[in-house]
């Protein structure tokens, strides 16, 4: 009798481990139970969905339900919620407009993925306050844009180049939370001619990169006529019914709408309720073949941790890639061939207006020391292509090592759009997981050719600065 | 006393280790000959130079004579030529237009470069031949342009959009050679509206790179109107005093111009004649600190071999990045902390039109069996950002693995110009550089944004096809 794997939840790490396992094994029975309509979605593409760069939401699906379905064979329920595991009887419960069901598993994946974080102000129930987590929330966003736009209020003087889409056009509007997703819906809103106030509680953006990479997208930002608030509590969104202006702890900013970009939190209360154990993160824990403590019982995605690669220790980094990578691996394991999930290095990487930013690995000095590291950071500024060619930027690339070993512990790269932050950063990947010294990495044999560099690349010499320190 | 380190070139290798030497070390006298006028220069540019997208020579220049000798203490003697060297007295011979001088030293680098291989057919003498070695030969192709262009017969329709400078041009002109130095020269005449004819002895373009990436690079060069002929031998330059045609063993091509770029070979007469062993590539033998056969000799840059990263054999790859690197690591050596050059990856890149390729390591077969691996080769073609995201394109990278250990021993890139390819080959030398498999390089926590790619970016995608084919 063939047996069956049932997955909790249908987007990057559930369809993943759903489509490996059925196309591995085609004797197993998949079934998928997904509480929302949308599955296999791109939700780091509904930034430029807003935009206005991307013109309807099908086109972030990867693969439609009925594709699931008919081609790949996968028992796939949308509108389904899974209310309940038992782990003894290994079987589920899942509620959906008919009523109720029971569906037994042999292998169970919870995929239940992450939820926006609202913070603990008040207010943030107003009309006009957004959270972008889900594909709805998008839709709503977008049509937000639209009618705001439609509005014969909606007039002001063109406010330069980000403005391509209208010629007159209004706002103020704040976004509150200095991230990916505060850093791309500014971008996104104020390509629509808004006028974008941003608010951060620390005192810089994109707090898990560079001092340096956190300062050139702040400055740049600024040079959008965004209005990004640094150190900025905060502590209220004032209005009636709808909202009406963003009050921290120094200002208020009227605003006729907010975007809480203030980040996520795993969902595991359904795990929790079974007895799954979560870890010191508050995500869900998990083994190498991303199985819980509960036997047979697997979590993967935004509501699972991992293993840092630099500090081997549990982390909670919720990102698409590692969703798509562990569900894979997951599939293949339940298919019959245990495989690891892997690693996370804790890599990541925005486009902000035109700048593009890259991070990995271990910046925080703390941290690093509390890994057992004695981490030595250095900042370079280079040109991103010779010197001479035509088209030229400038990349700034920060790099930390362990002082003894040389060994690479993080890295951090900031350019303008297009000269190479991003991919550069591949290169630093690469090293980090090999668990590479910059003594090696100043020797590696990168390409070079004029349009794309100089003869020592960017990468090469912030590796060079810094061995020379360690030396 | 203070020690002598004479260098003979100044070219990247010799003021590479005449800096470093001299900052590491004040007291060390530094003492360099180089024949010609011009030191330090980027000879990678001046196909940029002669296409007309840099507007003058000293441009290429990093560092001028005189800042070497005012800024940096450094003794350079241009206009010297050494005729010999004495390894027993430790003393060069160099002749100058005032006389001949001879020259005692402690440490001795030989940083002669190569020059350009001329093939062995009739008619390479003949006017309107010429090669790219040298500052000078950049500075007499770019006039011969100039002249051309300036010419009233030069008067022929528009030819598309390679048509940048000119409304009205000329030609035809052949380039012999479908190297990176004949391509490039094929964009930098096409840009300036000459009708190019491009020949290649072998069946396919860029010959280290993999199939598929001389294939996409020949079908684009036809798509911007270049004539491109494969597996065609050049067997005779015909004309009286100016060359007039091409004459292969199949076609006899009119031109009024030819760009010979068949490659070079290294110039070791000097080195030869003291009694200096060449490797069998034919290139100066040189142990990891670059030291000769003789002791306190030194050579680096495009006279000398380097030990091959993969392979672990000496090979013959004259590149910029590798005399740099090496010319520092001697300059530091003869400072007094010996410091291996480090091995190369035969790594590569190239614009060629609107595309870009690069190329890291050991993609033939049957080199990679000499060199005790079980070569496995796979190729994909993936979208270059995320599907949905407006700016898009492809990549494909071919990766060689060794079938039993997964070891990645090869990579060839190719996309249009700014999709990224020569970025994220510097992720596959990393790998490559520390020996990981395919198998650790398909988990890599690689960054992703749709601005920059797929959740899997292109190089994971190969990977995972080929780490799937070894299981």
């Amino acid at each position: 009798m063939s047996e069956t794997f049932v997955i909790i939840g249908g987007d990057a790490a559930g369809m993943s481990a759903a489509s490996k396992a059925k196309r591995d094994d085609p004797d197993l029975e998949v079934v998928v139970f997904e509480k929302g309509e949308w599955v296999s979605y791109g939700a780091c593409g509904l930034p430029y969905y807003i935009k206005g760069e991307i013109q309807s939401l099908a086109e972030l699906v990867s693969v439609t339900p009925d594709e699931f379905r008919e081609k790949r064979d996968i028992d796939l329920r949308t509108g389904h919620e899974v209310t309940a595991i038992d782990p003894d009887a290994k079987s589920v419960t899942a509620v959906h407009e008919g009523g109720t069901l029971e569906q037994g598993y042999d292998h169970l994946l919870i995929a239940t993925g992450a939820e926006a974080v609202v913070p603990p102000v008040d207010g943030v129930d107003l009309e006009g306050v957004y959270t972008l987590g889900s594909m709805s929330d998008g839709k709503e966003l977008r049509e937000y844009v639209a009618r705001a736009r439609s509005n014969e209020s909606f007039q002001q003087p063109d406010r330069g180049p980000a403005c391509q889409y209208l010629e007159t056009c209004s706002g103020p509007v704040g976004v509150v939370g200095g991230g990916y997703i505060g850093i791309e819906m500014a971008e996104a809103l104020a390509a629509n001619d808004f006028e974008v106030h941003l608010f951060q509680r620390g005192e810089r953006l994109l707090k898990g990169f560079s001092e340096e990479t956190s300062a050139a997208v702040a400055e740049h930002l600024r040079e959008e006529d965004v209005a990004v608030y640094l150190e900025s509590d905060v502590e209220d969104l004032a209005g009636n019914e709808r909202v009406e202006a963003v009050v921290t702890d120094e200002d208020r900013v009227p605003v006729e709408m907010v975007l809480l970009g203030t980040g996520v939190r795993p969902r595991t209360d359904l795990a929790a309720d079974a007895g799954i154990e979560c870890g010191e993160t508050g995500a869900i824990a998990t083994d190498n073949y991303c199985e819980t403590n509960s036997s047979d019982i697997y979590a993967a995605g935004d509501c699972a941790e991992a293993t840092h690669t630099v500090t081997g220790e549990s982390a909670y980094v919720p990102l698409a890639l590692t969703a798509n990578r562990h569900g894979r691996a997951v599939g293949q394991t339940v298919a019959g061939r245990p495989t690891a999930g892997g690693d996370i290095a804790g890599t990541a990487a925005v486009k902000a207006f035109d700048l593009e930013a890259a991070r990995t690995g271990v910046l925080d000095h703390e941290r690093a020391r509390d890994a057992g590291f004695d981490p030595v950071t250095r900042t370079i500024d280079a040109n991103s292509r010779a010197g001479y060619y035509p088209e030229d930027g400038t990349v700034t690339v920060t790099l930390t090592a362990d002082r003894d070993s040389g060994r690479l512990l993080g890295a951090s790269l900031v350019s303008e759009y297009g000269e190479g932050a991003v991919h550069r950063s591949h290169a630093l990947v690469s090293a980090l997981e090999e668990g590479a010294s910059v003594f090696n990495l100043e020797n590696y044999d990168l390409a070079y050719a004029p349009p794309f560099n100089t003869t020592w690349d960017p990468v090469l010499v912030a590796a060079k600065v810094l061995a020379g320190e360690l030396h």
